[in-house]
């Protein structure tokens, strides 16, 4: 039997949380003297409201929170913020469609970036701050979740990542999932920090600095300007963002570790060596494609090249260029990118650099297996033998991403007309990227979608940020038989 | 060390087989009168002659043939088979280039069809004819392979599968090789004929029936007319042809059995039961998109629809319809069919039928094991337990399959423009199609493509026909080092 009402019960309180960080977005509007001071004051009061009601309803409630009542709250948290959130996009007509706001919300929490929006720079700065806080706390949110929370509830999927999480293993996590958790937020406040007063160090006024700041940490992507990062010409402030993408695309727990004076636990780690392989080797790539079929020169053919990569690897999707102007074969390398994702540990969505890493490595011991038959050559990480259960779950998480990527094509092509935006809008939307191909392209925006698209991409970005399973478990017919 | 004399020694009594074979499109060429008589007489007697010449510097070769050797013969004869066998289309000029005549005939012997020729109704009877026969000894050659001779060389990949392919078991062939191999090839021939006398009683004449029934039994789809099977406005034909395109995409075996009394082997293999539910679905919902999109009427809709299904499903190629002129969603259906491939056991390549049931099965599985983690829970097939290693071998397989396609993809586009062309070529050469999308649809061909682009195409033919791993295997460093 489940508990319902510590389910309930766990999100009141999480939904107070929400109608607090409200409070933001409402300085920031009182700041600027904005018209949609009142609509963060309404979405607040009825967050906090609606939050007061479910505690209320189940202050009895038992506090056993088993492994099920776990995979249902962190799969339906994303649903109630999603649709509290959304409020101030409604209230205020920044957003009329509702379809469109809770799209753009939950395109925020799960820090996916895809938006509807074709007006972005005549929108309000409070509704463009929470736009950007969203992706922040959703980024971080999901770093604590699989780090700190998911293996202390035992839940599967992700556990058996963080799990094999290097440098913070669980059994050093469990009997303080608090400090853990603190440690992490605390990275993540100083990283964004940061980078916010490099950024006006580079001439960006406070606005934008914290605001791009606030999404690249969580490799969320949502810009104050229409055009993106494009929108300053300046090397330095597209380097600063680069760097603190990569940053934002590593296991936060390798970052705490080398902060904390221990950087060779980073630079021994082979997700992270091959995260950073992963991008010079396209950066390299793309460099030499664009000087050979444009005059851009070195320098800015390499930084186009790194920060579209970077953008794309990292799942966070700004833009200082249209990939889709560029040679074929150079958008197919791009898009190729689309299908890796961030490190484990990090905030970057995707497929993830570990599970790639174990993959390869895994067809590589395959042949060895099909040579020799009779020997037991167990695949081997971070210099430790990997047990073939976990191997098998990665197997059938790629088996599975590529099944959803494809039946999920054929629904929106019922929707498009051409398989590059099917793809891409699907691809972006799962591996929570946000730009795609087509007409979904970095230039352009998803606001000509139908509704039904819409939703069915909102879900997929929850898919996706959950990493399949957790979901899909719910889903399934044996999760709810006992 | 490696026995290359016995290697050299069993490509050179194939070679002697293939010179034989050329004697047939002689035959045919004499009879129709035809200018292509002397290429054949040419192209025979050098293929016997370089056959000779193996056999005369290798006649002390060791008789034991290892694991490794069987690899190599398994894999290089294939590449002997298609440079001999393009020496008619060169000779003959009836295919000047030998860049195109090598794509031809690789394409002929892994029975993937894909062509380069515009101009098919020009071409003599002879030449027309061997390039039906090379599809039809690809054909039955993979089939003997895979279930009679890669199993008694205990060689990896495929043999997991004829270890696996019920029915005829490793154990009950091992001692029978020969009879094994003499009943599948009977199996065929006599299919290959009942097929050539129905498709003669509805109106098809005496060469158009025998080249149809040979690329049609070996899944490979060459036609002797340009526009394909569309040339016959006839649903007799059509329906025969699919009924055909059906059978040819079953296990043999489970087909011998049928035939032998024991038709309950068939209907209760789950291989098949789901090879025909794909058929099924896939028909339904495109008849029924059909039916909206056009005023076709029923029948033709669903004539039109299931000749489609089959022909991608089972990898033959033939076509009674543009499906690039559907509804963009039903050519997304048609496309996701390039991905499943025919039964194991049978003519068809790609993917195969079996590795999509383990697949789904393991990941319902693996959803169940995340629910209970502490339970073993085995995949069941066919009412067995599945070994572990065969799972991961599948799985192993998918994600190669996979990357291969992705990185060919890339490949691709340095010569063509869009991903529909590149995607769809490499789809279509990689699973033995045939016809792929865009610039190389149906009802277009591969003639314009860049040689480079031909050869890496009939590379991938070679990979997809022997499974990967085969190839794979010999590529890599590990198979060289003791």
């Amino acid at each position: 039997m489940l508990n319902y009402k510590i389910i309930l019960r766990t999100i009141g309180f999480l939904l107070i949380g929400e109608s607090l960080f409200m409070l933001f977005p409402l300085i920031i509007s009182i700041i600027y003297k904005g018209t949609d001071t009142s609509s963060f004051i309404y979405s607040s009061l009825i967050t906090l409201v609606a939050g007061a009601t479910f505690l209320s309803f189940t202050y009895k409630a038992k506090k056993q929170v088993g492994k099920r009542e776990g995979y249902i709250i962190v799969s339906i948290v994303w649903i109630f913020f999603s649709f509290f959130g959304s409020l101030p996009f409604v209230i205020s007509q920044a957003i009329p469609s509702y379809h469109d706001a809770f799209f753009e919300t939950m395109s925020g929490f799960t820090t996916t970036g895809a938006s509807i929006l074709n007006n972005i720079e005549e929108l309000p700065h409070g509704i463009l701050f929470w736009r950007s806080l969203t992706q922040w706390l959703g980024g971080m949110g999901i770093v604590v979740l699989s780090l700190a929370i998911l293996p202390a509830f035992g839940i599967g999927g992700m556990t058996l990542f963080s799990a094999e999480a290097p440098g913070v293993t669980t059994e050093k996590i469990n009997p303080k999932i608090k400090d853990t958790a603190r440690i992490l937020w605390n990275v993540y406040l100083v990283f964004t920090l940061i980078e916010m007063f490099l950024l006006m160090f580079g001439g960006m006024n406070f606005f934008d600095a914290i605001n791009h700041s606030l999404t690249t940490m969580a490799t969320g992507g949502y810009s104050t300007k229409q055009t993106s990062i494009a929108y300053w010409d300046s090397p330095y402030i597209h380097y600063i963002i680069t760097f603190f993408m990569i940053l934002a695309g590593t296991n936060f727990s390798l970052s705490y570790f080398a902060i904390a004076g221990k950087p060779g636990k980073m630079f021994r780690n082979e997700e992270f060596k091959f995260y950073i392989l992963i991008i010079l080797t396209a950066t390299a790539l793309l460099t030499t494609g664009l000087m050979l079929t444009s005059d851009l020169g070195l320098e800015k053919s390499f930084r186009n090249a790194i920060f579209q990569v970077v953008s794309i690897v990292t799942t966070t999707g700004f833009a200082t260029d249209d990939y889709l102007l560029w040679a074929p074969v150079l958008t197919a390398i791009i898009f190729l990118l689309f299908f890796i994702g961030g490190s484990t540990g990090s905030t970057g969505g995707g497929i993830k650099v570990m599970r790639i890493v174990l993959l390869l490595k895994n067809s590589y011991y395959e042949l060895r297996r099909l040579i020799h038959p009779n020997a037991v050559i167990p695949v081997r990480y971070n210099k430790k033998s990997v047990n073939q259960q976990i191997i098998t779950n990665v197997l059938a998480f790629f088996f599975l991403y590529v099944a959803v990527f494809v039946f999920s094509c054929l629904v929106i092509m019922l929707f498009v007309d051409d398989f590059d935006t099917a793809m891409g809008a699907v691809a972006s939307s799962l591996g929570n990227i946000g730009p795609g191909l087509g007409a979904v392209g970095p230039v352009e925006n998803y606001a000509f979608l139908h509704p039904a698209a819409k939703w069915f991409l909102s879900f997929l970005m929850l898919l996706g940020r959950l990493e399949l399973f957790t979901i899909i478990v719910i889903l399934s017919p044996a999760f709810w038989k006992r």
